[in-house]
């Protein structure tokens, strides 16, 4: 089940930058690991902008709110989650 | 090159049933050409909705707008764009 | 698999009051099947408006999609989804 | 009487991590309790956020004031608050 | 039990002069029998608009529906509710 | 001449609690000085926030900006402010 | 008493054009009438726009309200109303 | 040639009294030069907020941004512009 | 003297072909002699909309107002305006 | 290829001066090579902001992320991104 997931990362100013590259760190590891499982299909940077567009690919809103909530920049981003489903126009095999 | 597109169509009230089908008909031949084209890469319909969220690949500016000032609901659909590129944490070889 | 629904009515001024009346009542008879069935599980007015709060349950978005498009008001209908999953704090049962 | 509430929790960036999980703690305690007493009818987490739409079931507007301003996290939350009644389309009993 | 409201009418363009003229007539003499029952206790005009701030005092929310739902203009009106409660800091005995 | 006054507040998260407190106190004296000086007439809660609406007895603008700015609490507001009138539907007398 | 008045016209699109000649004639000579009183201090038209930045100088709100309302244009018009008063850093006697 | 200027202080929280105090005399002075110059034709409170509705007069956009960008608030503002022209329904000499 | 200004055409659903045929040739017609006047510096298609970003260069606003509102699809856009001038970083002679 | 880009500049109120002085002194040589490559076609000030508008001209979307990335300002702006193509009323040769 597809949902559109769109992430704006708003780092506080007075982080360390360390403390910044950590999580950096982190969020791209978690990233990939969800990209290997499968359940984040696409992944890609809005031009011009700290955020980006996602395909998540779960079984259930509970798998999805997992996901998201387990993200390591989680507590600094704006997110917005919208359910996917076949368009009867589609002639794209996956794009459930 | 990547764009998202949302489009939300908005078929005015007084639209008679049969033009209004004449109009949707054009639009998914249009869309599926474009797909069968390598265009219009994703369609999803967004759930709860007379909505969809697409992935065009262009390969310019230029030919965005042929393509979604061609479409036969044009006149009709609230329409946002956003341009995409690669995500540098995306593992996923198509997601230019 | 549960959504909350909300759902604002806007019926055209320049729909004859009969026109209204029908589709009305089959959108009572479409809501009332839907709650027998147990897809549409609960249906509340918001008070001093005429929109709705509603609680849905479906198997996935594809479901979620076939129910919404098929109201007989959905052309006529303001309409914003939420996925929802269980939250860690509840204590009901069926807060799922 | 209903009120739909919901709650979106915005925890400062730079409040220790002991505080906010002390505070957390408290909101879970008071929250279970309110369950328990039957004026928080339902709590859904909203899939993909750090928010939750609730349903309570409250004598007045001032019951409702109190258990919320009462809530732990209340000083580091945004709150919208609907007015609920019966739906002339609901079969459900308790949809009230 | 109080409540806020605030109504701004619009009137369709294309209505004819003498049907609104009968709507508005009816509005009137609905809102002083309100006024007359205690239920609509406060009406006054926003300066230099065609709205109106109110506020109604009933028993829960379904009469607030009730009466609200039964204005004459209804249907022409953008309606915003907010339920209100005493306030510990007022001294006025019927700022309930 | 009256006015709809709304104000919500927001107490900074690092404001020492006894800082607030003594802030929290003035601004229930000035509160109930107006009322008894006649010229806030109204004071209520909005259920469910920190926020309230009010309604303003004053000369002209000029008085409704010295009681407004002469808040304790008004560097940690928002407000918004509505001049009022009477309206021809109103039938209580002090609706001026 | 000042009042900035914002006024922003939108002329239905099938009103025919002798009948919107007419409105707008009625409109500079009411317009007119009340600069010559010294009730419609300023008006000043915002470049790129069919709309306009008045400044108004009544006794009250509910000359305020009378005057607005009587505008031939009115019904057509999104108003937007904010109070003045003297600026304590104003040295122009006349901004009251 | 003439603009709107609307200006909405807002001063940091934790920024010491006496440094505010400093800003704000500094802005006080020059707003006063400015209007012996001619140059801020009008400046008016917006009664019930700490905000502004001014009117420039300036040779052209580069020196509205001059006087403007150097405003000793400037950067604790968040200021809108209109650009203003003669009303063709203006009967005052200096609405120009 | 610069400005930005944007457009977005909303041709009314029922308005005849031929009628909108007509008004969109004088458009170009009369965009095409404002750019060989030097007036209307740059004009672009916002891709994927039927919209424009301009560039005019006027000698003050009161051109500005004359030029937009001579525009043959004026009634049917949406436009905004911002004033622009030489930014200090710019090293293009005709940025002013 | 052309994009239309929008930067708002909000310095952290707490940064000292002279690290904000450094990042501008950056950020000015990082505009005015970006400028000297052809890449940043047009540089304006909105008058009366701390903000300006941009033209970029670029191979493709990712060479925008890259450019806007890489500003030394990026993460104490807020940016909108257009993507721009040849407009059918254009005359000018170099709107691409």
């Amino acid at each position: 089940m597809l949902f559109k997931v769109e992430m704006k990362v708003n780092i506080p100013h007075d982080m360390p930058v360390d403390v910044a590259a950590g999580i950096k760190a982190l969020e791209k590891a978690y990233a990939q690991e969800l990209q290997r499982q499968g359940k984040w299909r696409h992944l890609w940077r809005v031009a011009g902008s700290y955020a980006n567009v996602s395909i998540f690919d779960v079984a259930d809103n509970a798998e999805l709110q997992e996901l998201i909530s387990g993200l390591p920049l989680f507590p600094y981003m704006d997110i917005s989650v919208a359910p996917l489903c076949r368009h009867p126009s589609s002639i794209h095999a996956d794009d459930r």
